[in-house]
């Protein structure tokens, strides 16, 4: 659990209004989800890539799992009691666990019927039995035009709120192959969300140009690279122009945003030649178009350089809290922020977050 | 070229003490460098990978070539008196254009055999023609121990301060297979410089796993990935540990190094089990050993942002002056920096590249 130094945060937690935008459920047993799939798709459980990068630390709380041995986040009671009554959390947006790599799984046949399976079991198992919980709907990126008849199917459920999309695909976000998507995202007003994860697994490239990362540690700290470039197709593909898409950029941190918008605006004056469509700068559209969540909250030594950060990427508009429970390295809501001025504080723990998904 | 916000910047050349770190000279016509590889090498010109992202403007300033019609950064005369004399610069620090694809031809062979060529050419042509030339001695990465006997050949140089390689390999730079590499340079007492320019050519793949940018605009937002990359394997690999090595990025932006000080801290507290040889916190050997080149400047819209930005990455440590030339978005040292403290220009403008190079 992530903590801010020792003197400074430590709000209560009646001093808070929450939207956790990153919360993580899982299913007890792969059945859960299995159950949805076609008959022919039924036979080998769920087989989506898993990650080559053992963490020594592993990948999630040990006080987060049920007493009946099933993973952590698979008992909603269980996330209710441990996590959202104790922060009094106003909603909590799901991102499944397990289903982050779908998108890199080779067979596109197979990913788009294992993410409707996962929606259907979203929606009875979890969107169902509480008003607190709000959902992502996953696709696959890879069956573009799937994705958006999935979009179709159950885009207009009240409790889903935005487009899971995994932080890699088989290219880039901005190529007109995924517009289907955008359109039918856009028909329901739902925002895209990518959430890292796959990154160097299945389909993936490596993090990095130089190549595949050692250690977890390694991979852990490279994980924002698939969203810089997603950030940065989508943006000169013209999709935030196009179709006013709504950009979320989960748990692969923001303290690099500065480079990006900075270095866009730049080129954006002597190259825009090659994207006439952009008819703004660049950060312009990332202000109003991306959000990105906290979780990992960078903890530099003095706090005033993460309220510096703050500023440089205008985080009244476009910062969210995300707690990412019940993983390992999940930040505490209370402790692991230093203070902020009342205004910015609300923004990035409720009011960004209620705007962006009409809550 | 760069150019900050109307009213402020503007020095006069006579109030800069400068040494320009990066600095493309080229060859004439490929002959030059042809005429030192071995015999069964010189069929073929100079057979390295070649952009694929085509740029509307061009790649070299239209006024940097000599009227012969040979390329922009060729003739040493030209240069000098047009950037090192009018900006009375001290010294450059030369990294060829041409060369920069090197480390992602497949053959390593022909890769080292070109190294050596270059250096020749580079030692004969341009460091013993004038006193204010410093260059780059170039090595193949995918041939370590071609590389180490390089560094053996012609590490005494005098004028020779650094051990150039492209910014990806065929490995990541912190694995163990590149540390002879690292040992010779040690011996000389030299940093390793990482130049961009080669992600997603040859054997590299591309520049994020969201895949292949389209445009050259894209790619260029993109090309600090490896940086990333590289710096990321040579930390928690432990080169900088093992050998003191220096490392000098070059081009690649800096406005990204509070998210990987950050996170990297974080993590280390979490997961340096995985990282036992790692004494220290991550942004500890940052701020002690790499070096990050200024060009191509971020210009943010308030000038105090840039100044926020160079004080979370230490930059009265790490921040040199680079201008590019004779690219087409070089920097004029005159006009691309806001106002900044008299001892933090000194630093970024001249001493830290005196004390880094032994200038």
């Amino acid at each position: 659990m992530g903590t801010h130094s020792a003197d400074e945060g430590n709000r209560s937690t009646t001093d808070l209004q929450l939207i956790d935008c990153d919360v993580h459920q899982m299913w007890a047993h792969p059945d859960e989800v299995v159950q949805y799939l076609p008959d022919h798709w039924t036979g080998r459980g769920i087989d989506v890539p898993t990650t080559p990068w053992p963490s020594p630390v592993g990948l999630m709380r040990d006080d987060a799992g049920p007493d009946s041995g099933a993973p952590a986040g698979s008992d909603p009671d269980m996330m209710c009691e441990q996590h959202i009554e104790p922060y009094d959390i106003e909603y909590v947006v799901l991102n499944a666990t397990g289903m982050l790599t779908l998108g890199v799984t080779p067979n596109e046949h197979y990913a788009a019927a294992l993410a409707s399976a996962q929606n259907d079991w979203l929606v009875e198992h979890w969107l169902e039995t509480a008003d607190c919980f709000k959902g992502g709907l996953v696709v696959a990126p890879q069956a573009p035009h799937r994705a958006a008849e999935e979009i179709e199917r159950l885009g207009d459920h009240p409790d889903i709120v935005q487009v899971q999309m995994a932080s890699v695909g088989r290219t880039p976000y901005g190529r007109r192959e995924h517009w289907p998507i955008y359109e039918a995202a856009a028909k329901y007003d739902l925002p895209i969300a990518l959430h890292i994860g796959p990154e160097g697994m299945g389909t993936s490239p490596p993090h990095t140009p130089a190549g595949y990362p050692s250690s977890y540690f390694e991979r852990h700290a490279l994980t924002n690279t698939s969203l810089m470039g997603q950030l940065t197709s989508m943006l000169l593909g013209g999709v935030f122009e196009e179709f006013g898409t709504d950009l979320v950029l989960i748990e692969g941190g923001f303290a690099w945003l500065p480079y990006l918008r900075w270095r866009l605006d730049k080129d954006w004056r002597g190259l825009r030649d090659q994207t006439p469509w952009i008819d703004r700068r660049p950060s312009e559209y990332i202000s109003e178009h991306v959000r990105v969540t906290t979780q990992p909250l960078p903890e530099p030594d003095d706090p005033d350089h993460l309220r510096y950060m703050f500023e440089m990427i205008d985080a009244r508009e476009t910062v969210l809290f995300a707690s990412d429970y019940p993983h390992w390295d999940a930040d505490d809501p209370r402790l692991a922020f230093p203070p902020l001025e009342d205004d910015l504080e609300r923004r990035i723990f409720r009011e960004n977050a209620a705007e962006l998904y009409g809550l």
